[in-house]
């Protein structure tokens, strides 16, 4: 399993992380594959492994070929599909890790693909250690299904079995869970810089309230006026907010949401 | 400084967690107000303290009375209200812990009031260490503020002089931070159920996102499609949400907030 021959397509956040610590974990990446040299370059300089940034040149003699480029390329036009396409990879176990794409998008370029996704928000500039990260793995076979959960387990405790159909919504889930809210901690930002407030005043609350649904589940541990459905403080952040109308659309937008979900959760239980 | 006598108007999540920390620290809780009797009687034995459920029976020889109400009793009609018109409470310090009232609620019933706002998500269930939470402080004359300070400084490294315009603005920033944030948490979750995938497998990625910003700020940390612009996911995303226009809505919405803060902001860097 250790002597598996690994080849990295990518050199993004997932890439980069990913080939570092399959690395760590005793697998051989035997080369990166990258459109940018710059970026190829340097990842490769840090396993010590190959580079490319042409398709032509992917070596032939990889178990495993690990696919961590953008969606956009698994589109019938992209480079990358017109490679398969020329370049038939049978026999070899192709791997994408992509939230929204299905694992069967492999299946004319070879008889062995699957998924290997890991939920996870990636910066290249800050380290993350892999050994609490869900990832999601699939495989059109039982034999590489194995295969996948035995790469996977050296590298987290948290390995699940998760179909396309599923994985797709949990990306969705994801965007929600992640992208949105950091997208309403830059709008809390912005409501701060009015009055010259610094961000560091919010970041313990920040902090508490994703370490809250770490045991709790998040409906239980909603706060805040819209839940209290608390007219009064609702019309004076409203009045606060009268120097932006995106943010006084965008409070009353989610405090309904938050009042609706709740009376309605209310209701029913 | 430590021998500073008060008595806490409140049985809530502040209340609580407050008054806990200030008996842990050294100061004397002599009394509790709750209009709920089991609220009183529960945190009173803890603080071993009296405890009452009317105001009439409030002790007038408290140092400080720290009112950590809900938001509607510094109303004029309220109870609280009315009682402090009956028996003002001049020479006394008069403190409230509330976001989004302005410092001057007292201001007829003593001649010496503040505020001091701790900024934190507080459940009763969860225990909470004072020591980095963010304490916003304000008070009419300044030797009060040195009092308020050096209270706070007890329970944090984390005291700010904050004015009440400031402070107003501060409690809305927070609604978005955490109230906001939690409520995306519930939605990932409602998404999530749809195909009876556990709520778990987000738990890692919440918390990886509000560290992120623990050290960068919240616009650099942003990622996911549409601060990409990549309208084939988005499409994608919306078409797995027509179980709910709801949900669907409001990914459309907060999709098109990022993707227009960051063509604006990058417009204008």
């Amino acid at each position: 399993m250790e002597n598996l021959n690994i080849v990295i397509l990518g050199s993004g956040n997932v890439a980069t992380h990913l080939s570092k610590a399959l690395d760590k974990n005793g697998f051989t990446i035997k080369q990166i594959y990258s459109r940018t040299a710059e970026h190829a370059s340097q990842l490769a300089t840090q396993l010590q492994c190959q580079q490319t940034t042409s398709l032509d040149n992917l070596v032939s003699d990889a178990d495993m070929y690990i696919f961590s480029l953008s969606d956009s390329v698994y589109q019938s036009h992209s480079e990358v599909y017109r490679f398969l396409t020329k370049r038939k990879l049978w026999g070899k176990l192709l791997v994408h890790t992509a939230g929204s794409v299905s694992i069967d998008i492999f299946s004319d370029f070879s008889d062995r693909f699957g998924v290997f996704y890991p939920l996870q928000t990636f910066s290249k500039s800050q380290d993350i250690s892999f050994d609490n990260i869900p990832v999601c793995i699939e495989a059109n076979t039982t034999a590489d299904l194995h295969i996948l959960e035995k790469m996977g387990k050296k590298l987290t405790d948290n390995v699940l079995f998760i179909t396309s159909e599923q994985r797709k919504l949990i990306h969705v889930a994801a965007v929600f869970a992640c992208n949105f809210t950091n997208h309403f901690y830059t709008l809390a930002n912005e409501i701060l810089k009015e009055k010259n407030v610094d961000f560091d005043i919010l970041r313990p609350l920040i902090q508490e309230t994703a370490q809250k649904v770490q045991t709790m589940p998040p409906e239980k541990a909603q706060t805040g006026p819209a839940v209290r459905f608390d007219k009064n403080i609702i019309k004076k952040h409203l009045n606060l907010l009268s120097f932006s109308s995106k943010l006084k659309k965008m409070y009353s937008f989610v405090s309904e949401s938050i009042y609706d979900y709740h009376k309605k959760n209310k209701q029913t239980s």
